[in-house]
C-alpha cells in the first residue's frame, strides 16, 4: 500500500472473525443481534453484516438512521433521545424502516404523540446505573406513566426496555464486567416485573456495550444485544479485556518523520485530527494514545507494548520507541498505530483502506 | 438560526477582534505575523486575515499548504517534520509559493538535496524545551552540522530557527507563561550567537504558541510570531490565561435532548463527533468538556461556570446544569457549548455556519 500520509486501513479477515463471533453468540443465547453502527458507518461494512445473517441495526443519530435506510436496512433503532427539532426526518425515517425511537420523559412522549406522522416502537430509556439518559430503573411510577401516555398514541407501541451500560468500560477483569451486566439484567427483570404486574406484559430487554457483550456468553435472561465497537474492537477494548489486541481491524497507517533516539521518540505524521486524541492508562500504568505496529503487505506485526504513542498533537504522534525499534525504523518508513477507540478515529478519517485496493467512505457529514 | 443537529457557529465580530489584536501586538514590535492556519482551515477566514494586513501563513500539513496557495497565499511556512512521502506534492507547493520547510535531521537535509525541484526556505526545527520536534537547543554542532550540509544545496537557504513552545500550555498566570517565552528566547538567542559565531549570520527567530504570544506584549527579541488558535480562542485557553471567555469565538448549537433534574443534568445531541473529546480542569478544579452558553439572535450568552459539560460520548454531551438552568431550560431548546481545543472542534465539523446566514466550509479532506 502506498501510504503517503495518514490513512486508515481496515482488515476484512478481522472485521468479518469479530462480527461472526459475537453472531455465534447471539444465536446460541437465542437472542436478536442488533448491533450498532456508529463505529463503522459505512454501508460497505454493513454488507458484511447482512452477509452474516443480520437484519437489524442500531444508530446514534437520525442521519445515520436515513443513511442506512437508504442503504437498504429496513429494521433500525435510533438509540439516542429524540431529538424534537429533527421531526420532519424521524417521520421520513419512519417511512422508510421499521423505527425504534427511545424515550425517557413524558415531555418528550407528548411531543411525539403530537408530531408523529408514521407509526414508530418505542423503547423505554432505563437507566440501570451508567447515569447519562434514562429514567431510574427503579422509578417505577414514572415507568408506568410513561406508559399510560405512549398507550393513548395510535402512532407509538412499546417494544421493551433499552439501556446502555457505560460503566462497563470502567471494568478491568471478567468478573467486574460481568458484574456490570448481572446488576444491569437484574434491575431491567424487575422493572420488567413490576409493569407486567400493571398489565403492560411482553416487553423485551435490549443491552447493548461491547465490554458486556463481549465477557458474557450466556444472554438468556435478556431478548437483544447492541454491542458496536466490536466490529473492529480497539486498544481501550483491548485494555479493558473484550478482547485481544490482535482483534483489532483498523489501525492508521502513519509516515515516520521524525526520529531522536537520544529522547527514545519517533514522531510520525498523525495526530488527534487523524486518530482523535483518546487516551488510556494501559495495563502497565503506562499513558497511550496508541499501540504501535510494523506495516505488512496484507496487514500489521503489533510492536511490544513497550513501544507506544506517548502524545498526539494536531498532526503529530509522538512514540515512546524501545531500542530495537530505534534501531529498525527510519525516517520515511510507515508504522501503523492502533487507536484507542476505533468509533472516533473512524468518524474523522472517514475512509477505509483495504488491502486489496477497496476503499470504503463512511457516511457523508449530512448537510 | 434554526438548528436542528450540531451546529458549528463562527462570531466575526469576535475573530476580527482576536486577529486584531495579535496584528497590533506584532506591529508595535516590529516582528512579521505569520498566523498558524490549522486553526480555522479556512480560505474565507483567510480573506480576514488578509484585510488585517497579514500576509504570510503557517499550515501543519503538505495538503493545507496547498489549499492556501491554490486561495491565494503566496508565503507559507509548513510547520511541521519534512514528510519524505509527500515529496511530489512538496515540490508542486514550492513551485506555488515561497516554501518555508523544517528540518531537524542530517537524512532529511540529504533528501531534500536529493529530492526538492524547487527552492525552498529552511527553517531550523529547534527544540527549546517542548520536547516534541527539533534538534536540542544545545545541541551546537548538530546545529552546524547541519547548517554545512544544508549550505551545500543549491535549492535550500536557511531562512531562520523555530520553536513551538507547546508546553506553556501547562502556564495557568502570566508569570509562568513568561517564563516560558523568556526561556525560549534565550535559548534560541544562546544558539543564533553560536552559529554567528561560525559565520552564519542573520538568522531570524519565529515562536509560535497561542499562550506566550497572547500573554507576552514586547516580542522585539525575536523576528517573527506563528501563533493559531488565538483566531478563535477557546476554553482552553482561557483556562490558560491566554483570553477573556468572552473571546472565544466559535461554539456549538446543540439541541437539548433531556433533561434530568433529580441528577442535576441536561443532556444535548453533542458530543465527542461534533465537540472532539478534549477536556480540561478549569480554574475551579471541575473536570469539563465545554463551557455552555444560550443561543441569541446574533451570538450567546454565556452562562456560569457552575454549568458546565461533564461528561462526551459519541453523540451526547451531558451538562452538569445548575438549578436555574433547570429551570429555565426545556427539551427542545437549544444551547452553545464552547469548545476546549477550538482547532479540533472546527476540524471535525468542516462548516461555519455564521449569524447572517453564509456559511464558510473549511479544506475538504485531501483524497
Amino acid at each position: 500500500m502506498n501510504v503517503t500520509k495518514p490513512t486508515l486501513l481496515l482488515d476484512e479477515t478481522k472485521t468479518r472473525a469479530n462480527i461472526q463471533r459475537m453472531m455465534y453468540k447471539a444465536v446460541n443465547s437465542e437472542v436478536n443481534m442488533r448491533p450498532h453502527f456508529k463505529t463503522h458507518q459505512s454501508a460497505d461494512v454493513g454488507e458484511w453484516f447482512k452477509q452474516a445473517g443480520i437484519t437489524s441495526a442500531t444508530v446514534s443519530s437520525v442521519d445515520m438512521g436515513l443513511y442506512f435506510a437508504e442503504n437498504g436496512w429496513d429494521d433500525i433503532t435510533v438509540a439516542f433521545s429524540v431529538n424534537w427539532r429533527e421531526i420532519d426526518n424521524i417521520n421520513r425515517l419512519a417511512g422508510m424502516c421499521e423505527l425504534g425511537l427511545l424515550v425517557e420523559s413524558l415531555e418528550s412522549v407528548a411531543f411525539l404523540a403530537e408530531n408523529l406522522t408514521q407509526p414508530v416502537n418505542i423503547w423505554l430509556d432505563v437507566d440501570a446505573g451508567y447515569h447519562r439518559t434514562g429514567f431510574a430503573w427503579d422509578n417505577h411510577d414514572h415507568a408506568l406513566k410513561l406508559m399510560q401516555a405512549i398507550d393513548k398514541s395510535d402512532k407509538m407501541s412499546v417494544k421493551g426496555m433499552l439501556t446502555h451500560a457505560g460503566h462497563s468500560y470502567e471494568g478491568r477483569t471478567d468478573a467486574e464486567i460481568i458484574a456490570v451486566y448481572d446488576e444491569t439484567v437484574s434491575r431491567f427483570i424487575s422493572l420488567r416485573d413490576c409493569l407486567a404486574g400493571e398489565g403492560y406484559t411482553g416487553l423485551v430487554l435490549s443491552v447493548g456495550d461491547t465490554p458486556c457483550c463481549s465477557v458474557v456468553d450466556d444472554f438468556t435472561a435478556i431478548d437483544e444485544i447492541r454491542p458496536g465497537c466490536y466490529v473492529f474492537y480497539d486498544v481501550m477494548q483491548s485494555v479493558i479485556g473484550s478482547c485481544s489486541i490482535d482483534d483489532v481491524a483498523i489501525g492508521v497507517a502513519c509516515p515516520v518523520v521524525a526520529k531522536q533516539p537520544a529522547r527514545n521518540q519517533i514522531v510520525l505524521y498523525g495526530g488527534g485530527v487523524h486518530l482523535s486524541n483518546y487516551s488510556i492508562d494501559d495495563r502497565k500504568g503506562q499513558h497511550i494514545f496508541g499501540r504501535v505496529a510494523k506495516l505488512t503487505d496484507d496487514g500489521w506485526d503489533i510492536l511490544p507494548d513497550s513501544t507506544y504513542v506517548k502524545g498526539l498533537s494536531q498532526e503529530h504522534g509522538v512514540l515512546h520507541a524501545d531500542e530495537d525499534v530505534l534501531d529498525t525504523v527510519n525516517i520515511g518508513d510507515v508504522l501503523v498505530v492502533l487507536p484507542i477507540h476505533a468509533c472516533t478515529t473512524a468518524n474523522i478519517l472517514k475512509r477505509y483502506h483495504l488491502f486489496d485496493g477497496r476503499v470504503f467512505d463512511l457516511a457523508p457529514i449530512p448537510r
